[in-house]
């Protein structure tokens, strides 16, 4: 019965993805980008082609996944293909009539579709590939219920976890080992793997804002930033919390509450209809009075999914409109080079009147061993 | 001193890069690919350009990116710039006189071709950028003593891994408990993270020849295949070994045999000058003999390095020759469907009489738990 909904549901979403195509001016789309082939068709082997025209689609991937494939995707034709599944694709599209095919150039190389070209009979070359831009991503930034609950889940090991990483969080404890036991916590409670590389940035590399765990020791007196995610059903959490060994001087208490003060704000902003820009701005602007913008080096967020990096861009004068199903990041930072730095960072959801904290098991008060 | 001699030898690379380029019909080169970056420049983050034209050159990097560059980018210009450095790249070539940059078409997507030619004044778009494909990485292909080194130690490490995984194998137990181990042991003993998401398969999912691990428990009897790399100063190990729980039947003891008999063989065939065509028939004819070629569903190997797939492919009818210095897999396997897989695969480095195995320290005889 599952098998059917989920059946169902991606025949429901390829045929919005070739909605979205028809509206670029193509009759066809050639996705290969993973997520989008996972998000299309169920399929999560490194290497695969969703093709699809009107009432015909095709997954197309090589023989090393001839089993996993037909195991995952329900009531679409498998096609196993010798070489690019890519050339694969566009040949069997070109051979079911289609003229006008588009493709993601964001995710496409230059070398990719020459490929593909190639593949074609010499006469349809010539205007066959239509480029667009993330059409499939941009379906996935609403997410459904099924996909909120994965990530409602994968949210809530990572606030567990944090609590675990807290106990290991000891003057003299390699930043290597702090991640090496949050990961093995992470792997024994079910995960299929991390978001992205464990950033366990201590003392002074806490001013480095994408400091992965090195061999450097925990300081006696000091911040230590954990900015971690776990993949769970596909879908990615992320968090951040900064805590501090030993007693801080003011100014390191300051800068803290007013990352948070910002982070609160940022949150505070989020709900349908309001710009990415306008949640940068939340957040940004209490950094600004505290004239502390000089040092926020990045954007407030992004949007979380399949992928640890999607849309939308929460960064400042984004147009873009948040609506209810999105998933993003709120994580404003401040980055002192050679001092120290501070990062607080939450998921949320996007709801009808506002935002649900995914990461909220995690206090964000200050947090001091 | 040691960081004068990394210096002059990232001059070096970048000098032999730039002498591709021009035989390439390019006066300049544009390099945004994260391991080419890396292995010009020094340069570790994610977001990083090198431009690089005659007598001058340069790293563009975004501002959260600032201390991290400074630190490791030895006597290379950086250029913080806000949005994409590639187009900032393009427009800092066009500022240096340059009117012909080659950039590599196999890693650049098409969206970003169009973003860095909008960067370039109107009059210089035509002609500026000229497609060439992987030209870095091929440089790449052959390592230097010091990147030997690094692949020998990251190497060690996982024969040793795998020793102490073999203790966890026991029926019953999650095959994700086993990656977990595997992992908590690599970060502790200072890896820097895996190579890719580990594959621990068992039983019937054995004959997945990408089955990362999953909740499944280790049978009573069959086969587990375990394929995992760490990496350690940024190169990557690979290595994979099948073994069995409980008594084999004859059926599987002669398959195991058979795909050890063809990786001996691959592992005997490599030498320089002989082509990666001719080390893929090396193992692939002894599995044909055995009337199981059929069920070898992929090729017989890969290069390794800053990357977990780099060039050379060891595949059938390929011409490339293989030199000195270059460090690739030979990792035969043999999937029947619903029953049962072996995979073996060893990481070696082509010397000037053969190859030296870096993962002979895992014994490939049956190993039965």
């Amino acid at each position: 019965m599952a098998r059917k909904m989920f059946k169902m549901r991606n025949t429901m979403r390829r045929r919005r993805a070739l909605a979205a195509g028809l509206e670029a001016g193509a009759e066809a789309l050639l996705v290969t980008h993973p997520a989008d082939v996972r998000w299309l068709s169920g399929f999560t082997g490194s290497s695969g082609a969703v093709a699809m025209a009107k009432g015909k689609a095709a997954l197309l991937t090589d023989g090393r996944y001839t089993s996993q494939a037909k195991a995952e995707v329900g009531g679409l034709r498998v096609v196993i293909c010798k070489g690019s599944p890519g050339a694969f694709a566009a040949e069997w599209l070109a051979k079911q009539g289609v003229r006008r095919c588009g493709f993601d150039a964001s995710v496409t190389s230059v070398a990719m579709l020459e490929g593909w070209k190639k593949a074609l009979p010499g006469k349809l070359r010539r205007g066959f590939f239509v480029a667009t831009s993330g059409l499939v991503a941009r379906l996935r930034e609403v997410k459904d219920a099924d996909e909120i609950a994965a990530m409602r889940a994968a949210a809530a090991m990572g606030c567990a976890l944090f609590d675990g990483a807290l106990t290991m969080m000891e003057p003299g404890v390699p930043e290597s080992n702090v991640a090496a036991g949050l990961e093995f916590a992470a792997r024994m409670a079910g995960a299929e793997g991390m978001s992205f590389e464990t950033i366990v940035a201590s003392g002074p590399r806490s001013a480095l804002p994408h400091g992965r765990a090195t061999n450097a020791k925990l300081p006696r007196r000091g911040f230590v930033t954990l900015d971690f995610g776990v993949v769970l059903a596909g879908y990615c959490s992320d968090m951040t919390r900064t805590i501090h060994l030993g007693r801080p001087n003011q100014r390191k208490w300051d800068v803290y509450h007013s990352v948070l003060e910002a982070q609160q704000a940022g949150v505070a902003a989020v709900k349908p209809g309001v710009t990415c820009g306008e949640v940068d701005e939340a957040a940004r602007s209490v950094l600004r009075k505290a004239k502390l913008e000089k040092w926020f080096l990045h954007s407030t967020g992004h949007g979380v999914g399949l992928e640890i990096h999607e849309g939308p861009r929460v960064a400042a004068k984004q147009v873009q409109k948040l609506s209810a199903g999105m998933v993003i990041t709120i994580e404003p930072g401040v980055y002192l080079p050679g001092e120290f730095g501070v990062r607080i960072e939450d998921t949320v959801v996007v709801t009808d009147s506002g935002c649900e904290v995914l990461t909220a098991a995690s206090p964000k008060v200050w947090i001091e061993l």
